[in-house]
């Protein structure tokens, strides 16, 4: 439930969530959250949503293995059930694919099953159909929720924060698209994601975070989907970008932070908490994963970014197309 | 959820499903009934289905308009709703397909949410992605059943029973493929089939159905699912399938009772229940459609065919591969 590789247009899949919100313009009893957030919430604390990935689309088959297909569709599902603070309980996987030895159905299903069981979860049903086209997985992630944390709470005042670093998975990609090999680091970054399942519980209940989405369409599109929500402006800062040291060893940090600003599937969470209560030390500890502080929650609209020569840029809409190539205005800080 | 245009061989399937199970030998907390029936069943009351539909193996563009592509499709999730007696209330679909007015995104959801909106549900979700291949529908129906009804309770001494007629949207993808153009009857059996809800909700509440499930494998396969999940022996009778008129118009009786017999994609019901509890007359008048005995559930296992003839086939395995083509047994009877 992301852009990731909507590729009809820019914005296309907003597009299409908001035509679908036309058709149906309140929800069904029971569900209490539709389209627009990474899942919708069901009456008994159930959290659904579905995420697709297609051949040639979010990968290519040269560059990762079938069982890291699987295992990378599963968490790009199970990253939405992070990004509500819910407990994954179950997959339903639809795959399609050639019949004739076009790729193994078992690796791929190995994977799925493999990134269920690292969070607890289970494949309880699915679909399988031959196709003419590409190997496509698509995976709907059922898990429960006490009280799920959606995109529309962050207050001015908050503290903008992300888990691990951003922009290695992009890179990996970048470096493939050039004919190029990545490295071993880059490489994992981009196959196998972890879903953040656990420190997701833990921003939620012990950091009772305002807003939470999983950075899937890159840091800027996915600040911008909480600012959208929300009402309220966000600024990052390019300097505290917590930026991949294999991105950066391999482009330098100037290209680095693009990719992790811009880039997508990295999977980590970008949350916003009231401010003081986060202690890094602390997450590390518990996790292992680090918890860096990016920005700040204040009145307006829209993402900025204090870029590390003190420039102020606007991100008019939010999102990888429009922070890249358009709609961008630049002022002069101060 | 079911066989229909699995073609990676025989029952893959029923192989996936089987080796999915094994990987989750036991169902997660919360999750009642997991791979081998209609769908999955929540804690809470929700079931959960999905069910995919690929260009050329599912449906072909030249058949059938790109709204009726999605009708379609979702029709087909939502009478897995109705096999469970479960009210559906959400869809969340994922469509992938070619960026470049290769088939209009409206139009296919437009269909999709015009059969969401005739069975009271919604589209609550989803994905969409560009895709280098055929346009590729999977819909995942949500629902709500206080007592869902499976597959696994048909008991011996049961009457089996079916809705409406069946076969036409066989015989219409026969027309198709020999070149020809089915009749408008025909042709709306597989273009706009419809989701037996309703009188799903009656055979399970009303006349307190043993077993159900929808027929979309074909009659004998699906049968043959109940057969086996409940340990039981079906015999169908051959001269009272309710076989469709107009494909008994196009193809005469003999050819038109194959179809009814194996082809699928009717999305009728078939079910199983006490003796003389049914009232067909009744359930006309009520839904306005028809209702017929086709056979009867006695100890043993399989699915067996008493022909127009007298003759009584086994059909050892169940499914169309097998009845058509292999593991059949022919015994004469009495």
């Amino acid at each position: 439930m992301n852009n990731r590789g909507s590729r009809f247009g820019p914005g296309a899949e907003f597009d299409l969530i908001t035509r679908l919100h036309d058709f149906d313009s309140s929800l069904p009893p029971g569900v209490s959250l539709g389209p627009g957030d990474d899942a919708a919430v069901l009456e008994g604390g159930w959290v659904v949503s579905t995420d697709l990935c297609v051949e040639d689309v979010h990968f290519r088959r040269e560059w990762i293995t079938d069982q890291e297909v699987g295992y990378r569709a599963a968490t790009a599902a199970l990253s939405d059930m992070a990004a509500m603070a819910a407990v994954p309980v179950g997959l339903l996987v639809s795959i399609a694919g050639q019949r004739e030895g076009a790729f193994d159905l078992e690796q791929v299903q190995a994977g799925i099953a493999d990134a269920a069981v690292k969070v607890g979860a289970s494949v309880i049903g699915g679909d399988i159909s031959a196709s003419p086209g590409p190997l496509m997985v698509d995976v709907v992630a059922l898990g429960k929720s006490t009280s799920p944390v959606r995109r529309d709470g962050a207050k001015s005042g908050g503290e903008v924060w992300v888990t691990g670093s951003l922009g290695s998975s992009a890179a990996a990609v970048r470096v493939w698209r050039d004919g190029g090999t990545p490295t071993e680091a880059l490489r994992s970054a981009f196959a196998t994601p972890a879903a953040r399942v656990n420190e997701a519980l833990y921003i939620a209940k012990d950091l009772f975070a305002h807003a939470m989405i999983d950075i899937s369409d890159g840091l800027i599109g996915d600040a911008g989907h909480i600012a959208a929500s929300s009402g309220v402006k966000i600024t990052l800062s390019a300097l505290d970008i917590p930026v991949g040291r294999a991105a950066i060893d391999h482009f330098g940090r100037t290209e680095a932070l693009r990719d992790a600003l811009a880039g997508g599937e990295d999977y980590e969470l970008c949350f916003v908490t009231a401010p003081g209560i986060v202690d890094p030390l602390h997450f590390l500890d518990r996790y292992g994963v680090t918890v860096t502080k990016v920005g700040s929650v204040s009145e307006g609209e829209g993402v900025w970014l204090k870029e590390e020569d003190g420039t102020l840029s606007g991100v008019v809409r939010g999102g990888f197309d429009h922070w890249a190539v358009e709609d961008r205005v630049t002022e002069r800080e101060g």
